[in-house]
């Protein structure tokens, strides 16, 4: 079970016809009404957004004011993100949103919409708005209904994605449950509104809880789980226009979290982990991915210098193909690193691959190369990269993927 | 002809056995001594970078204050970058130096050198220093020559890449001939001190030319062309630790080039001219590439926004396998353009794709999809994508290549 493990939620999946391929292409959770409810999403950084975007971040304003109850469904569809699609974009939207409200008898506001697919083509309103009492019909809690979820949002996904977590206290159980989608077009970076007001494949995920909590907190958790987890994942180096991650909670565990006791702490910490384990099915199921590999920098003078450099290694294609084609080339790694934008000194640069130091305070390690612990490390499912570059205080790491033939098999045939 | 097309220079090729393939890996070029010569550089922005280019921003910065004459020499061996290699790569590089000083009569700190191959491994010095007097005996002018020349320096290049110009004016004729290299690790950002004191595959190009003009003008012509030409290219999005571009005037025409005259327009307009042809003629062999595609950007705030939104473009390789694809996936395009980190108006942003609107005011042009012309613009050898995001006065473009299985190929298995 995903995201109907939580004591609160149902879900149902079905076909509208939107994927080429025919397969399943909507996806309904809706939550029992409950007082103890709360909401928290975040939305992609990118300047170009589907209407689910403009729609739900809407939506977050106007609950964090209180001046909209607790969403009461999300509908999903893959293969049209409805996004590039102007003001009619949005009213699609809203049509949908009004026909599901109608069907789980809540606001028309009260449903959270996501899109993924296809960019720029107008939403096929009709086809998804003639499966809704279907898909309304057909609500179920258990394995099966979670395993339809999980498979209706992907699209150039081979494997659904899905997790959850129980954490028992005092007062009782408390379950998170979260179904996910991303294979290209994957590099969130995701807004923190609640940490900041500032402000990116598709990457789509959904979780569900039943704890108690209060909403605001629920914001601030999301968002510090986001950005250890969704927002350290790269694909390809392409934020989509369609990012999301959606929080509800039912409250119907009957158990209270609250900052500051140990309910919190437990519950927080497997809902971190819960988005981290999301985040590597994503990156490891990335177009055309053989392998992942971790890029972790120190040494920096900031955690967003450490952050940039790790951004720019993982992003490299050059890097990339090496690490597909099991080289150790890492002058490609420091090398890319030195084109982040951020100044540091390569005589204090070392560069460790697995366990093997390959370049150290800007000398390389020649008889690294003969190691045979290097040829094991760049030949293993998870690559360890660990760039210092000096001796401040920052750091941070990315996850990112190897790029094959297969990406671009998948990328040069996928529209018209 | 190229590099010796100018009066005063000679060039000569050979085999210090660097390359795997055991092709040619060395060049160089000797300036004939004159009072009337000049001498400019631009070097990567790269953190890590070669000892050539250490090296060549001390010549240049002495040679700007009058504490250093202008170069003799270049010499230019590809197969290993003598790059991330520490003090000794500097060692290695002056080793170089002297050799070629003594062979032709000049102080060591007279010759430049420049490296481009494998990073982080010692440069086999004793292999170039066994060729150096071969090299000096057979210095030459002619198309042969510099055919050797252009082959000497190319590493994953399928074509040697060289260009000339010819000015006639009232004083007589000046001439600019120049050889290039490039293919992988290619996306320069050159500097630009005499602009502003500001400081990446590698694309290294050197020009000739027998005008007899300032050091002074000639550096700042040098960065004026770059900023229009080389570094307006992208192959990968990865600046290499190698990047150089160097002029040598001779002086040898007798036409005296001064800014303010109709000579300075002349030659400015073909030294910048001649600069483009090198630096399309290295993206479009770009490694895998089958196509080039120009993302061209107006309406922006500035003309800095205008080239964020252009290099995340056409770096993106969503975009890039679209242009392999040729699929007018557009929605690519525009979702690229978002990640930026310029803020935009979609409602106000239009994109075109040859002379087919696909993108209207922030909404899709449905019937372009069907026009023929679309097909026929993606199906060429160069792809035209004019990107409007507002009225401000800001604009820029950028060249880039698909990306190609044939990249991944080439990449996956480059050394070891």
């Amino acid at each position: 079970m995903s995201v109907t493990y939580p004591l609160g939620f149902k879900v149902a999946a079905g076909t509208a016809g939107l994927k080429p391929s025919g397969k399943s292409d909507l996806m309904l959770i809706v939550r029992d009404p409950s007082a103890a409810s709360a909401f928290a999403a975040v939305f992609t950084a990118n300047q170009i957004v589907g209407a689910p975007i403009t729609i739900g971040r809407e939506q977050r304003f106007k609950h964090l004011r209180g001046q909209l109850r607790t969403p009461r469904a999300i509908l999903v569809n893959a293969g049209n993100s409805n996004a590039a699609t102007g003001e009619k974009g949005i009213a699609d939207a809203r049509a949908c949103m009004e026909a599901v409200a109608g069907l789980v008898k809540c606001a028309g506001e009260e449903v959270v919409v996501s899109s993924t697919g296809i960019i720029g083509r107008p939403l096929p309103v009709d086809k998804i708005l003639a499966k809704l009492s279907e898909l309304a019909g057909s609500l179920a809690r258990g394995d099966d209904a979670d395993a339809s979820a999980a498979a209706a949002i992907m699209t150039t996904d081979l494997v659904p994605k899905a997790a959850r977590r129980e954490i028992a206290t005092g007062e009782g159980k408390v379950r998170i449950g979260a179904v996910a989608k991303g294979s290209g077009m994957v590099a969130p970076r995701l807004d923190s509104p609640a940490h900041a007001p500032t402000p990116s494949a598709t990457m789509l995920a959904f979780i569900t809880t039943d704890a108690s909590i209060g909403s605001r907190d629920l914001q601030l958790l999301l968002e510090d789980a986001c950005s250890g987890s969704f927002n350290r994942i790269s694909v390809d180096n392409h934020p989509s226009c369609s990012d999301m991650v959606v929080c509800l909670a039912s409250g119907k565990s009957g158990v209270r979290v609250e900052k500051g006791t140990a309910e919190w702490t437990a519950f927080a910490d497997a809902f971190i982990d819960l988005c981290r384990e999301l985040s590597e099915l994503v990156v490891t199921d990335g177009e055309g991915a053989t392998r992942v590999f971790r890029v972790s920098v120190k040494g920096a003078a900031s955690d967003t210098d450490a952050e940039r450099i790790a951004r720019e290694v993982v992003n490299s294609p050059l890097v990339k193909c090496a690490i597909h084609g099991r080289d150790p080339n890492w002058g490609r790694i420091v090398t890319a690193a030195g084109n982040a934008g951020v100044r540091f000194d390569p005589s204090i640069t070392s560069l460790a691959i697995g366990s093997v130091e390959v370049y150290h305070a800007g000398i390389p390690v020649v008889a690294a190369l003969g190691d045979p612990r290097l040829a094991e490390a760049m030949a293993g499912k998870r690559v360890e990269c660990l760039l210092t570059v000096g001796s401040g205080p920052g750091s941070s790491w990315m996850l990112g993927c190897d790029l094959s033939k297969d990406y671009v098999a998948i990328n040069a045939d996928y529209t018209t």
